[in-house]
């Protein structure tokens, strides 16, 4: 297991736990600050800047991508599908734009949450197989750019409207039918916050293995926890086992980074922004 | 599939629906007006009554009970194990009282929230252990009471502070440890809110059987959902494919009552009991 306690060389900062505090250009400044070597960025806050000035400022600082925020929401009814996938594939394009390691996937929720305007259902097991389609659809596009998708299951408190794929197991299921050659261009992202909880948890990262794990992604489960989408913690104030988990994952090869990622309307979007950097390196190195 | 559009004689009501607006006596009066046939009472409205004088309502009006509400929180340090114990025979010995039809345990999480004033831990390994165990424990007690156990696998989000067992495969696996000549003495129970989530839901209803399916709970979750714990839904106000739950579970020869339990701070715990009531009869004809 790689030893944080030192420095910070392998902490990526997820640029939607300083959204409120300054556009993407100014965060990628702070990182400089900060001497944070690597971000992954969201694509509305690549958009408020523009691409090509957001390009321009991540390799200007020599900053890395440890996964670009992101795809998916496949389902949708068929009026908005061509919409979706073309959607996607620009998602591909600015990764690449990025040189980002993988564009990670929430993958969507029944289809009128994942594409609004879509006709509502409620069949579950429908979305999930249009997620698995689209999956399937997109990645001969990122195939053909070299661009890795990972799929991140959601907790399942998001089923409905975020991600109806919500263990690693079902991730790992989707993959190994869409690319039983394990060749790198499908994995999965694995997020603390949502994984930690799932009794199979450990069995699961062995399967995934080296090929399949992509991303790592590291935050904190609050008790109590008073949103459901904004209320994540900082490492160290919650419950999760993160170093566990991450020896788990780096025993099967994995060598990112680790990429911090914390929504918290009620606390850390409140704060400076260099209060919450600072924070996030002491915490990587003491809790992760 | 049995009908249920024609009567409700086969729904039970969880008296947490009603908690806000009257005791268990009053409950157990509305319940009368409203010809409710069958009930889950939790301890606590149990306790503010009396045992006795509950029992005594509850068999004055020929009501049923389909489940007690209920046993668990196992995960104790070592100060805490006895009370603990001690506690869940209790709840036993409350069930036999009434003669319910089984006893529901929800197991516990981390120990310093199922028993307070336990020692912090985060070991959520250790405490799925103690949840083992303690289940053992009391199954050894419950056997000679005559009174069936159900495990109820509670939904992801409460794994740290109320239970620790999260799906019916992991519920079932304790199950066919502890069980495995399913005597009918350990079983499930089956909370579509909890469970609806699950990408194995189906095939663990199968794996589960008549004889481990003891009871089966019915609300719905709400989009949002804007509180973790209390605001679960009226059937048909969310998402959750509750009749094609239903479906399943009746296909593995499950004839117990359909028992509605909704906690809603922000909605129906501020509504008359008769207008509650009222509507879990008509939803309970059209949603279920």
């Amino acid at each position: 297991m790689r030893d944080f306690s030192k420095d910070h060389s392998l902490l990526s900062l997820n640029t939607a736990t300083v959204r409120k505090q300054g556009d993407l250009l100014a965060i990628i400044e702070a990182c400089a600050r900060h001497e944070i070597r690597a971000i992954s960025p969201w694509r509305d806050q690549v958009a408020t800047v523009g691409l090509d000035a957001a390009v321009k400022a991540v390799k200007a600082n020599g900053l890395k991508l440890s996964g670009y925020c992101r795809g998916g929401m496949f389902p949708a009814d068929a009026a908005h599908r061509a919409a979706a996938r073309d959607d996607n594939r620009r998602a591909v394009d600015e990764a690449v734009a990025f040189g980002a390691a993988c564009l990670v996937l929430v993958v969507g929720g029944l289809p009128h949450y994942a594409r609004p305007g879509s006709a509502i259902s409620h069949d579950l097991g429908a979305a999930r197989q249009q997620v698995e389609d689209g999956i399937g659809e997109l990645l001969d596009y990122a195939r053909t750019a070299a661009m890795p998708l990972a799929i991140e299951p959601l907790h399942p408190m998001y089923a409905a409207d975020r991600a109806c794929v919500n263990t690693l197991e079902q991730s790992l299921d989707i993959c190994d039918r869409l690319d039983p050659g394990r060749t790198g261009a499908l994995g999965v992202a694995c997020d603390v916050y949502h994984v930690w909880w799932d009794p199979n948890l450990y069995r699961d990262i062995i399967r995934a293995g080296r090929e399949r794990l992509l991303a790592f992604h590291v935050c904190d489960w609050l008790v109590p926890t008073r949103d459901l989408l904004n209320d994540r913690g900082m490492m160290g104030d919650g419950v999760i086992e993160i170093a566990k988990i991450r020896q788990a994952v780096e025993a099967q090869g994995f060598e990112g980074f680790s990429e911090v990622e914390i929504f918290s309307e009620l606390d850390w979007w409140k704060r400076p922004m260099d209060e919450v950097l600072k924070t996030c390196i002491e915490r990587h190195k003491s809790a992760v």
